[in-house]
C-alpha cells in the first residue's frame, strides 16, 4: 500500500551504505547500515523507557554529551540486540565506535550507534569491525535505500521517506514490525534535515516525535532498544518552521509504514479522535483504542465494532459522556444521539472488506481538540510470529 | 485443570438458582440466574472503572444507596449486555427488580441486577419477568451450580468455588473468559458468606478484590458492565480476620479460573513477582508481565523468553536495576546476575510444554514485598474467537 522506491535521495552533505556482515542468514539480507555526515552536525536523540536498556543507549547517551550533541556517523547493526549483556555489551558497543571514529579521524564520541534484533547473545564485533571498510567505500548519497534495508529485523519492506517543501530537504528511516508503543514509538528511527531547528535539536525532535513516532501502536510493548535519532545540518535554505513541518510530515509518514507493516497486519489502522478538551486526552483516547486487542481482533475480523470502540475510549480515565459521543467506522455514522445505527454498519462492513487502511473515529463531544494514532490489526500470524520467534 | 462440581455448598440463609428464560439459543443453556438470602443481609459492589457503564450498574448503585446496602436478592442475566442501551436501558433493568421485589414482597432497591453479553440490544424484559415465578421456585440450598451455569457467556466451564475455615463459609461465582483486566478484574463475580466483616462491608470488599479479582488480566481490556458484589450476611460464628482470610482464598481461587478460562487460553499463567519495594509496585509489575502479548504469546509458542519477561517489567515506571533482578521460568533459573543461563532453559521448556499451570517470576532485589497476578497465554484461537464474535 505503500510505495517502495529503488533508491530515494538524501538532503545534501549526507551519504548513507548498507551491506550484509553476516549477521542476518544469507548474503542477499543487509545488516549493517551507516549514515554519514559530511561533517560533524547538530544531533539528538529520544530513547526507550524501559528500565532494560540495550547497550547502545548508554553509549549514545555518554557520547551526545561528550559531543556537545555532534555527531559525524551512525553505525547500526540488526539481528542482535546488544542488551541485557552487561558491561561488556557497553564496551563492544564503544569499540564499534572507535574503529569507525578511528577510519573517519573524528573523535569516538561523535560516532553513534544502534542495534536491533534479539536480546541477550554477546554482540558480533569482529563481523562488523571487519567491515567498516566496505561499509566506508559503499556510503553514497545515493545508499539511502541500502541502508533502510540493513536495519530491517521482522519488517516486510524497507521504510526510507523523502521530503521537501519551502528549501527543507527530509529523509528519514524507520525499521518497527513489532513491540512497538509510545514511547518509544519505534524500534529504531533515524531523521538527517539541512533544516535548521527554531531552538534546539533536542526539542525539535521531540515536538516532532510527540506528533509522529509516539503515535504509533502496534501491541502495547516497547522495546528496550527503542531509539529515534535526529541528524539537522542546518547547511539548507529553509526556515526553522517549514523544517519543523516537514520533518513532522517525514516522520508521520515513517510512522504510518511501521503501523501498516505491525507483525502479522493486513490493515493500517488510523483511529481519529475529535472533540476533545486538549491534544494529549485526544491522544490518550485514541492509543487506548489502537491498543485494545477488542477492537484490533474485529478490525482483523472485518467486524464494525462501535461497542468496543467506545468502551476503549471509555476505560483510559478521559471524562466524557458516552451518549453524547459518536462513533465512525469509514465513512459510516455507526453510533451517535446515544444509541447504535445498525441500518448503517453494511456501508461500514464493506470499508474494513475492501479498504487498506481502515479509519475508527470518536467524537468525545467535549472541546476541540483532536489526534490521529496509527496502528494495525490483531491476527493469527501475529500469534504465530510471536510464538515461533525463537524457534 | 480445576474440578468442576455438580453441586456446591451455599453459606447458611442463602439459596440460589438458574434457568433458560430464552436468551441463549438453546433450552439447556442456562441464561437467567438468582441470588437469594432468607432476609435482607449487609452488601457492597465494585463496579468497572469504564466511562461507558452498563445498565444494571446505574440502578445497583442507586438500590444500595437508597437500600442503605441492604439487599435481599440478586438477578443475573447472560447474552444482553443492556449497556449503550440509553435511559430505557436504565428503565428496563429497573423494572425487572421491581417485579422481583414485588414476588419476594421487599422493597425494589434490595434487589440489584446484573447483565453480561453483547453490547447495544435493548434488553429483553419479557423473556425475564415471565420466568422469575419458575425462578424463584427453583431457588434452594443446592442451586449454586445453576447459578454459576447461568452467568456464562464465553465461559468453558462454570466458576462456583465454596470455601470454609475457622467457622466461615464463603461461596462465589465468576464469569470470565475476555474483556479482563483489572480495576474491574472480573466482568462479574459474587460472593455470599455468612461471615462478618471488621469494619463495613465495603472494605472488606476492597479489601478482598484487591488481591484477587484485581489481580487478573486477560486482554488488558475492561467491560462496561464489571461488576462484583458481596453479600455478607454476618449470621455464622465466625470472627472478622477469619472472614477476610476465607473471602480472599476463595477469590484467588476464582481469579484462577477466570485468567485458566481466558478466551483461546491454553495456560494458566501466574506471575510472581518479589522483592519489590511495595505491593503496589510488585502488583504493577506483575500486571504488566501479565499483560504483554509479547510474554503470552511466548507462553503460548512454549518459549522461555526472559527477556520479553524482564524487558515487560522494565516498562511499567518502576525503578530497579537489570543487572541485579533474577528471572524464573518454573523451577529454572534463566536470568541472573546480569546474564541468562541458556544452559537451564530446557528445564524452563519442559515446564512450559508439560505443566498446565505456567510460572513466571522475576526478582527485582530492591525491597521485601511480593505479589501474585494471574493470566493466561495468548493464542491464535483469542484472535479467532474475538475477530468472529458478531458474525
Amino acid at each position: 500500500m505503500f510505495p517502495v522506491h529503488d533508491s530515494i535521495l538524501l538532503p545534501q552533505g549526507f551519504r548513507a551504505a548498507g551491506l550484509h556482515c553476516g549477521l542476518k542468514k544469507t548474503a542477499d539480507q543487509y545488516d549493517l547500515g551507516l549514515l554519514l555526515a559530511d561533517q560533524p552536525v547538530p544531533a539528538a536523540a529520544i530513547y526507550t523507557q524501559n528500565q532494560l536498556c540495550g547497550a547502545h543507549i548508554h553509549v549514545c547517551r555518554d557520547h551526545l554529551t561528550r559531543s556537545n550533541g555532534m555527531v559525524r556517523a551512525v553505525l547500526v547493526n540488526a539481528r542482535n540486540a546488544n542488551c541485557a549483556t552487561g558491561q561488556q555489551g557497553i564496551e563492544d558497543a564503544r569499540n564499534c565506535c572507535r574503529q569507525l571514529a578511528e577510519r573517519l579521524r573524528c573523535p569516538t564520541e561523535q560516532v553513534l550507534m544502534c542495534s536491533t534484533g534479539p536480546i541477550g547473545a554477546p554482540l558480533p564485533v569482529e563481523k562488523i569491525v571487519t567491515h567498516l571498510d566496505a561499509l566506508l567505500a559503499k556510503a553514497t548519497p545515493t545508499g539511502a535505500m541500502d541502508f533502510a534495508r540493513a536495519i530491517m529485523t521482522t519488517d516486510t519492506f524497507p521504510k526510507g521517506v523523502h521530503g521537501t517543501g519551502e528549501g527543507v530537504a527530509v529523509t528519514g528511516f524507520a525499521k518497527g514490525a513489532g513491540m512497538i508503543h509510545p514511547d518509544m514509538a519505534t524500534m529504531l528511527g533515524f531523521l538527517l534535515t539541512d533544516g535548521k531547528p527554531a531552538g534546539n535539536v533536542p526539542a525539535l525532535l521531540r515536538t516532532v516525535a510527540d506528533r509522529s513516532f509516539h503515535r504509533v501502536t502496534i501491541d502495547g510493548d516497547t522495546s528496550p532498544n527503542d531509539t529515534l535519532i535526529l541528524l539537522a545540518s542546518g547547511k539548507g535554505g529553509g526556515a526553522a518552521a517549514a523544517t519543523e513541518r516537514v520533518l513532522t510530515d517525514t516522520a508521520q509518514q515513517l510512522a504510518r509504514r511501521i503501523a501498516a507493516d505491525g507483525e502479522g497486519a493486513t490493515r493500517l489502522l488510523t483511529v481519529q479522535v475529535r472533540g476533545a478538551r486538549s491534544e494529549a486526552e485526544a491522544t490518550l483516547v485514541g492509543r487506548t483504542i489502537a491498543t485494545s486487542p477488542l477492537v484490533k481482533t474485529a478490525v482483523a475480523g472485518r467486524d464494525p465494532n462501535w461497542g468496543r470502540i467506545l468502551s476503549a475510549a471509555g476505560r483510559c480515565g478521559v471524562q466524557f459522556d458516552a451518549a453524547r459521543a459518536q462513533v465512525w467506522v469509514g465513512k459510516a455514522d455507526v453510533y451517535s444521539g446515544g444509541k447504535p445505527h445498525p441500518e448503517n454498519e453494511p456501508v461500514a462492513h464493506r470499508h474494513l472488506l475492501d479498504d487498506r487502511e481502515t479509519i475508527l473515529g470518536v467524537d468525545l463531544a467535549v472541546g476541540g481538540a483532536s489526534a490521529d494514532v496509527w496502528s494495525c490489526d490483531l491476527t493469527k500470524d501475529y500469534v504465530q510470529i510471536n510464538a515461533d520467534y525463537r524457534t
